[in-house]
């Protein structure tokens, strides 16, 4: 599968993207400016932006345009920065280095990464309230992105990946790595492409083929995430590689292997294509699956 | 200043808007469990109550009713409450005790209580999206709260709270201890007012005068905070006393001593008072002036 019409897609918006980060978050020349320059630091450390894109392909799933969502597209990357800065912390998934760089709590202290968290949570939902193109999406927008991130998605499956790695099994049962995965990484996944539908005006039925195949795509995703973690390629992962199976993480690599694993990320890309054939944007999207599976870092 | 009509009004709305925060809450049976009963846990350990009070208060100067903001008022006392867990973080103040009992980390772990805290963040818009009376506020009531516990308001007063106790001054300058008290406790406090009133439709000019009242009594609120941690009731405060002392904060009492802060506080009671004069519900909320000056923990 080719993957060059999402890589064009991706190099027209990634720098669209970044320059409305740029402009929605606070100065670091403002008070308080710790708190600023570590929300900044985080959120700039770069990353591929797939969930903004995600949420710039919902829009034009629905007929929509990416223009329009660019500060919704936004606000879900400020939630998956929050998450990434508080999984890092020492009471967390303890990692110093993240997206290839210190981690927040390394370089401004936890006290300040703890806050720069918080404080882009609740900036996610103001950039929402500010942006949304059509107001009257607004409370659909923050409902979606409620239930991807709370517990019944994020948060749920960061504290069950949590404490699936306390009881550390040396073979993890596929479907406990499957369920935190669907929450940990996979419900914001999903949520990004109906949010970028639902802030489009998109109807029930658009937004049920593209959770159904968000899900593929954020499971596959996130199994292709832990054969890169065990494959271990430091430089390009841009985090502590290996880390997972030194701390009992439960992966699909440690449950099934590598070459299943692999196999099931293909399979799931596969659904996700046929799901979205006919639909606007079917063949970018079909070319971000296979992006997905395809990408080494 | 008779303090009984406002006695009387939060015996008669406290416990509905207690039994509202049970129905809202996710349940200790549902996965997450460990997260969950944190989040139980940590709302349910009781405390005032005041700013959803101040939120049924700022519907009734509107014109609005209590009873169709109720969920409203929950989702300040969310946040408050996220805020709360975070704060006594060992990170940040490394409180053991708070509203009488365990902390939410030493009871849960620090894990658990950093994702309960962060549950309880996303939670509070959820419930504002699902409870806002009138759809079309819920933009206006996320904006608003976004400010109050951003990094122009909550946070950005915590991170400066923990700041000048690094460099402990011995007699703090009273424009620095203001300053911080009023983003750190102030500015939720005065939202809350607002948020009550901007859910029951209210127009710009009810807004400010709410919003001038709000900015008052909440200083005097957190004024009294720190005469009592400072005068150290332990069982009546419910968190360790002396503690900000101990910690080099910035207090009025350690800026321009206990009688004079006792002084500042009633003078910004009485100014609040004034503002409202003539206002729906200006009865209730002098007394509630009143209330807030001469409480004992």
């Amino acid at each position: 599968m080719d993957t060059t019409l999402i890589r064009d897609y991706l190099h027209a918006w990634t720098p669209r993207v970044d320059a409305r980060l740029d402009e929605l978050l606070p100065s670091e020349d403002d008070e308080p400016r710790s708190v600023h320059a570590a929300m900044r630091y985080s959120v700039q450390a770069g990353g591929k932006r797939l969930r903004p894109a995600l949420v710039l392909l919902g829009a034009r799933a629905a007929g929509g345009d990416e223009a329009s969502v660019l500060g919704v597209a936004c606000a879900v990357e400020l939630v998956h920065t929050y998450s990434l800065i508080h999984d890092d912390l020492p009471a967390m998934d303890d990692d110093d280095v993240r997206r290839g760089r210190a981690s927040c709590h390394r370089r401004f202290g936890e006290a300040v990464a703890i806050l720069a968290g918080d404080a882009l949570n609740t900036f996610a939902f103001e950039v929402i309230a500010e942006t949304a193109p059509q107001p009257e999406t607004v409370g659909a927008l923050v409902r979606e992105l409620c239930r991807a991130a709370g517990t019944a998605g994020m948060v749920g499956g960061q504290v069950a990946d949590l404490e699936a790695a306390e009881v550390a099994a040396a073979r993890p049962d596929v479907a406990t790595v499957r369920a935190i995965h669907e929450r940990k990484t996979g419900a914001l996944l999903t949520s990004s492409l109906r949010i970028g539908a639902i802030a489009s005006g998109a109807n029930e039925t658009t937004l049920e083929a593209l959770g159904a195949a968000g899900e593929r795509l954020g499971l596959a995703f996130q199994i292709v995430d832990d054969v890169l973690d065990e494959e271990g390629l430091a430089d390009e992962l841009g985090k502590t590689p290996g880390k997972d199976r030194q701390q009992g993480k439960a992966t699909y690599p440690a449950a099934i292997g590598i070459d299943a694993s692999r196999a099931e990320a293909l399979r799931l890309i596969a659904e996700s294509r046929e799901i979205l054939t006919g639909r606007p944007a079917s063949e970018l999207l079909a070319s971000l699956g296979a992006f997905v599976v395809e990408r080494r870092s």
